[in-house]
């Protein structure tokens, strides 16, 4: 279905054309570009709120600035989709987080005009930063360097390091603040209490209610005392928005806040700021969601709301004949909420993921036992390890991608610490449409190379549910180890999935099934990809044996030394990288055993794997079922490994 | 030799004997405290300054708060001497950093009185304040939860990300913010630039100044225009000190500054504090090095001084006959001038370790071109990523072991977005006195999962100038990848180190010996343990081959088949986790290549590993020159691998 655009919008294409046009006509073209991304959107699918909250932000920005020249970063990249639009990829939008399409994210690749690539969030105001730094060493000193950061974002500890630098300096940076109180979920914490604050600046009008009325008792001082009063009240308006405003104090001059939807101020301030020198912040206050009446109302629903009708508001959802198997994230929120119910001692901690991970439940259920930290990977692994300290049972949920943001935090604050704490790593392996910045591809090998730490995977509902189960029975509370779960995005295969709990034995696998040929181990959801070969490969006549290791570390290793013993070809799958993970660990035992099978190993290769169905990308990296079948069907075809 | 304490300081074996005492006794114990912190470091070594710092507070804290119930966090734990005396450890002081011996940082198996165990900065605001939220969850609502963070750890995100959940919570944790301007080397800044701000109260007095005088010239308004502007004035007050204070801004009460090295004012101040509820910050001033003159003057040099005399403050160093291999540090600092001043692209970066780093030696050369972004490892990755988009040629150098905490920002700011930045990992390895929370043990493993990244390491000081010297050249800057360069702390091998440059082929390994009976593979200045073994082996007749390998990544494949073409027999030897380090690299091409020699991989196992020397840490890891021998030795006598 082809998607038209507006008169206006039709010949932009690029920033060049939109700065031809008079500044009359920009709230035509914000109204083209916004019908644009609800007409694509609605198709389509993709992100939605952020970037119908940013469009007058957007046409202003490349109005105001010289991009590409001028370097525009956004901050995360879900409400980049008018940039994309406005920057050249507008007929080509309709591909967006499709294979081989438009990615969903600024990708230095994809445009010049994308300064920086994101998907992560909170890195605008340090890139941008090296960026101004490098263009002041080179003597570009009129060039622009601005980062669009979202309050969400501002929440996380890198975007404050960025600001503690930027502050110190001259640099040519213009940070700002798109302030719409949410990230994905609303957003939490201190600074978005005090964001609102300062934008309905109750303080100050406080303050300056009480001078006037003080003074007014006194009235008899006639108007040289008014005078006096609305100097001192000057200054006091000086001193609390200019000294100790908190970005002040962080050394950015702080303007605002405006309404980031008026397009006519919008470009007026922007103009302004060009000419003002040293790194310095605008708080734009914005809408997510802004001018499509549903976003609006419910902001989280309509973060990426799928396919919809664009007219009823009606988001489409498929329709089925029979039960399905729920999504994994679903799986978590229940059936931790089943286990807290029995062990008063658990509780749950999300970094801004609560709809995403479905800790949401939690929160509902039992608010006091369930933490939204905000955007702050970091600091929801060291609160967590905190806890633990004192014997609670702390479930904490980052997506494994994010797991790399609390890296030093899980070895140093938990692991060398001896600390129980439970991570589900939601989003482990590839996520599909999100993309490179979003799959959870390294965190097999990042995490099993630290002590202390189990390491483990199901492969279905049941398998996650016994997993979480088992985590917080004594056999780990009591002891020395954390535990990573680690589950995909997305559906499982158990329509009847909330099944009785049973333990599962810290570092025992499971055989699935004899055979006598070849075997093949896998390290969860995969493999249900080789019971989809289990028929083919019979009438094929392999006899194929299948293991669930569901543990990478420890290694089952009983297991190991009997499929070792008996196999001559093993096969290792894996929705993690090839480079030190699952197959890896394998290999290590069998190396360090003296073992001496044909190993093939597969998983995702040592490149980055862009966007696209998760089915697509499985089977691009070679391990679908097809993949699989092909790697069993030329393993039979060699003979055992070169001996000495 | 024994030091003996203070006629107070001997009776308290725990902080209940120091409860004991009368609060007039207290400055006494204060003195005693610190002669044997100087008795102790000037014979034994170890940190100094913070610790003479913080004797106040350490005894303040314990005699107000009921230790080890209520939980005292300190912040990085240099500082934690007078703590570990005062509970406990007085007597096994001396053992303190050694094998075997006390550690040189708060440790939860250690003590009961170490909260949380500390090594990395920052992590005090968030471990306390999940232990606050778990005390409230149980019901201890008068357990006090107090974190001591420097000024320097203020500026590191994580902090950031604990104060913006404290502050939206009720909690019971009081922050004391130990501001002595300094981490290891001075703080930087806008944070820092703040606190002084406050301190000094420029803003605040500036504008009383101004009102009073402007007053003043009013003088016909008589006493009542005097009372108005007195209740003015206070209202301004409340509204700077409360509403507009940056931790204010983030819902902490704020309180002080105050002296932190008065004891009597402390005690009181503490005690007040108890009774005040939530969450709140104490910004007390102290000096580092406090009451021991050279250390007050000189504070970097100080920080750990090694043994001196106490007595003319003579720092004692070593004295050799013969010129000694210098430090790797000091080739890194070196040779990033000598490069720097012929390609003016280059810009060095750390994060808060100048000295520790000897990039100080660039900052004094070319200050413009050298960065000290403060404790803030994320955004010195992405901030050198953002350099590296405008074309400059990044050095970044930062510990391996804090590397750990940009483990995102490499991934997601470096590599996925294809940007040659540099980074140099500095104390790869095992690093010694300061233990398990500093040793540099994942990094091979968590690097080279990484698309987009080589990883090499030096065996010597000749090639880390030349692996130095190529990450600049086009064959980096001009390619896709970055490049990461880890080598240890301390004394290379080469008295003689200032050696011309030379290109280093990408991926090219060195063959050092030819041997017949079994292949030595090494990364990194381990190899020159090999070398050791070399005559020792030739007298026991074996016939040993050698391999500096350099690269882990891309591993040098032709090399890589000679090998394993020639030799039945293999070892990898390694300063690196056995999980998915670099011996898991050459097992992962041997079997993806079908090869089958008998492999022994020597590193460090997957357990904690404790502090040392260096040496012995290798030693009981089993990849000191005596180790190596051994798995030669046990290698020759088994036989070629099982096959089938």
């Amino acid at each position: 279905m082809l998607i038209t655009p507006g008169k206006l919008l039709a010949k932009i294409d690029s920033p060049e054309d939109l700065r031809k046009l008079d500044r009359t006509q920009l709230p035509q073209v914000c109204n083209e570009l916004r019908q644009y991304i609800i007409d694509n959107v609605s198709v389509y699918g993709g992100h939605f709120g952020a970037s119908l909250g940013v469009v007058e932000l957007t046409v202003a920005l490349h109005y105001v600035f010289n991009t590409p020249d001028d370097q525009l970063v956004w901050d995360v990249g879900h409400q980049a989709y008018g940039h994309k639009i406005l920057t050249g990829r507008r007929d080509n939008f309709h591909s967006n987080r499709t294979y081989g399409g438009l990615s969903g994210f600024p990708k230095r690749k994809e445009s010049i005009y994308d300064a920086f690539g994101v998907g992560h969030s909170s890195t605008s105001i340090s890139s941008a930063l090296g960026m101004a730094v490098a263009s002041a060493l080179q003597n570009h000193h009129d060039r622009q360097h601005i980062a669009i950061i979202g309050d969400g974002a501002m929440t996380a500890g890198l975007a404050f390091e960025g600001m503690n630098h930027a502050g110190a300096t001259d640099s040519n940076l213009l940070i700002i603040l798109n302030d719409n109180c949410m990230a994905i979920d609303p957003n939490v914490g201190a600074l978005k209490e005090y964001l609102t604050d300062i934008t309905t600046s109750h303080t100050y009008n406080k303050l300056r209610d009480e001078v006037w009325n003080m003074l007014g008792k006194m009235s008899n001082f006639g108007k040289s005392a008014q005078e006096v009063v609305s100097k001192v009240e000057t200054m006091m308006k000086t001193a609390i928005l200019r000294q100790s405003n908190l970005f002040e104090s962080l050394g950015l001059r702080y303007f605002g806040p405006i309404d980031g939807n008026d397009i006519g101020h919008l470009t007026e301030v922007l103009n302004d700021l060009k000419s003002i020198p040293g790194p310095k912040i605008l708080h734009c206050l914005t809408v997510k969601g802004k001018g499509y009446g549903p976003a609006e109302k419910d902001q989280t629903k309509w973060h990426a709301p799928g396919v919809f009708d664009k007219i009823t508001g009606e988001i489409k959802k498929k329709i089925y004949d029979t039960p399905q198997p729920p999504k994994y994230q679903d799986v978590f929120g229940n059936t931790l909420v089943e286990l807290a119910e029995k062990n008063l001692k658990i509780v749950g901690v999300t970094p801004a993921m609560p709809s995403g991970s479905s800790l949401n439940i939690m929160m509902k259920a039992m608010p006091e036992r369930a933490f939204d930290v905000g955007i702050a990977e970091q600091h929801a692994v060291t609160f967590s390890a905190g806890m633990a300290t004192r014997g609670e049972v702390v479930y904490c949920n980052i997506y494994s991608t994010f797991m790399q943001r609390s890296y030093d935090q899980v070895v140093h604050d938990v692991c060398m610490q001896e600390l129980p704490v439970i991570f589900c790593l939601d989003r482990a392996g590839l996520v599909g449409a999100d993309g490179p910045t979003h799959h959870g591809a390294y965190d097999i090998a990042f995490m099993r190379c630290v002590p202390n730490m189990i390491v483990c995977s199901p492969m279905n509902e049941q398998e996650l549910r016994n997993l979480m189960y088992t985590a917080q029975l004594d056999v780990i509370q009591k002891g020395s180890q954390a535990i990573t779960i680690r589950y995909p995005r997305g559906n499982g295969v158990m329509p009847e999935w909330q099944t009785p709990f049973e333990e599962i034995k810290i570092g025992k696998g499971r055989k699935i099934k004899n055979g006598a040929d070849i075997a093949v181990l896998t390290l969860g959801p995969v493999g249900n990809y080789v019971v989809d070969a289990y028929s083919i490969l019979e009438k094929e006549g392999i006899d194929v044996a299948h293991y669930d290791m569901r543990f990478v570390k420890p290694l089952d290793e009983a297991m190991l030394h009997e499929i070792f013993h008996l196999y001559e070809r093993v096969i290792t799958v894996e929705d993690g990288c090839l480079q030190g993970g699952f197959g890896s660990a394998v290999l290590e035992f069998m190396i360090d055993n003296g073992y001496n099978s044909r190993v093939k190993r597969l998983g995702i290769p040592d490149s980055l794997v862009e966007h696209g169905e998760p089915a697509e990308l499985h089977h691009e990296c070679g391990f679908d079922t097809e993949g699989i079948l092909d790697a069993i069907r030329s393993l039979m075809h060699t003979g055992a490994a070169v001996s000495f």
